[in-house]
């Protein structure tokens, strides 16, 4: 949306197309490190940005509802994006896709997804009331996610990996320790996701091949997310993460004409704040790269 | 200030050193491309922010009103940085200084500083009411200065040395082109400033060597900023335009446990969101790199 924004202010020609505007931002619990917002729900943020990318509405083609499914460079070196329902031409394209959840890939998961496994806390926590839920992963994510479940659950086990909570910001950690609801499992691995309907346990791994079974009524995974660009192919180069290498000065990837921001790039730290600045950025390189053509 | 947030969020302890909260900010007219605000004058942005910033005060001492006025290493490789009143050992610093006015150095730009000569047109352009004035730039803040100065003066020259209006966003241009105020010198150089007691004219040269005399009361300096760092001596590197150089990736600079944000350094783009992404990457950096001492 940033990037549509300064697209649109430097009056380049622009379609925006999202399967659905706010991506992973709609679904973040209380947003209090954006510079300017001391504090406010993912969905409100979200839902300011998506007002503030309308006002350019005369600037910029919004298509919601479509996705990228399929990009290929042509013989004169422009772009075509097909979706499910069209085709686009370009000289430039942004890639703003974001990022996923990551899987666990442990047995279980698939099979109880949505049957106690979830990958969104702030869609699924109030769902969780007076239950037993574990939840797995000790970055802003997951601690965000035990704390949200704190007003919902009854106990909550965060399954930490690492041996203490340096993952996540100490602000989260701190109220984490603080709260008499949350049991925190340090140097745990998940294994597997039991149950016969619902989940009804988690068996975990501590230290040397100490194995314990827990029950617990929902498993909220919450282990960081990773960009899903197969729609891009082999146009550009990846790192080891999947996430499309750019250049940090002006977001042009390796192949000429593509650019990227946020989420779905090699920039190291994902927060809003920097995904919004990498956004601007990328529609400032798109504006230059098209003037010295 | 996003620096600051992050760096409490993180509980590193962190001292924030400011000759005044909001910097070049509380001088803009009317932010209209920080995502999440549709339209806002920059001085309540800045207040906006300065308020964010102290919700963390419990953990971040807020210095202001001083300024560091010299930086050295000592032996053990911390850091003293000098103030005008005190001196503080520091781990790691970060320099978000800003950048400030650059000056023509034109006879007659010194002489008639505050006589006419001003170098920020919100603080300066309700003074010129039913005055002929001109503007020199026309980048963003050229165009922005007169844009402001059409519910003032009866008249606004915008001095620009390029043929068209290209170097601005054309969000900007088209409202200028569009004011019966603003008269446009294409191609049009500064080379003067004359006047008595206050400014009278300016001497400006058009193609080759086609010099003009033009009457006006006020010019308005609008050619861009420049980072001030003397403080720093030659502890770490610069580039040409005398910018701290910067890794994109964690903004630390050339010398170890020094890191740099916003204007400051030489990212491409000086735009607000983007050094408020660059604050929030620098206290990511640091935390890193004080994690891994």
């Amino acid at each position: 949306m940033s990037a549509g924004i300064y697209a649109a202010r430097k009056k380049i020609k622009t379609l925006l197309i999202a399967k659905a505007l706010g991506g992973q931002l709609g679904e973040a619990w209380q947003i209090e490190n954006y510079l300017g917002f001391e504090s406010i729900p993912g969905l409100e943020l979200a839902q300011k940005f998506i007002n503030h990318l309308k006002k350019f509405s005369a600037d910029i083609e919004i298509r919601e509802g479509e996705s990228a499914a399929h990009i290929s460079q042509l013989e004169d070196k422009t772009f075509e994006i097909a979706t499910e329902t069209n085709k686009y031409l370009t000289k430039t394209i942004i890639i703003a896709a974001g990022a996923s959840p990551k899987r666990l890939n442990i047995p279980g998961e698939k099979e109880f997804a949505g049957r106690g496994v979830v990958f969104c806390a702030t869609c699924d926590a109030p769902m969780f009331g007076g239950k037993i839920v574990a939840v797995i992963g000790s970055g802003n994510s997951g601690l965000n996610a035990a704390l949200q479940l704190t007003s919902y659950a009854k106990k909550i086990y965060l399954i930490n990996k690492y041996p203490d909570l340096s993952k996540g910001d100490s602000a989260y950690a701190e109220k984490v320790k603080n709260s008499a609801l949350i049991e925190i499992l340090n140097s745990a691995k998940i294994k597997e996701i039991k149950g016969e309907q619902f989940v009804s346990s988690i068996i975990i791994e501590r230290g040397e091949n100490k194995v314990e079974e827990i029950p617990v009524e929902g498993v909220f995974v919450e282990i960081g997310s990773a960009p899903s660009l197969h729609f891009l192919g082999g146009l550009v180069e990846y790192n080891q993460k999947n996430e499309l290498i750019i250049n940090l000065e002006n977001n042009m990837s390796s192949c000429q004409g593509i650019f990227g921001a946020g989420d779905t790039t090699n920039i190291p730290y994902k927060q809003i704040i920097i995904a919004a600045s990498e956004g601007a950025k990328a529609a400032l390189g798109v504006y230059e790269y098209l003037k010295n053509k």
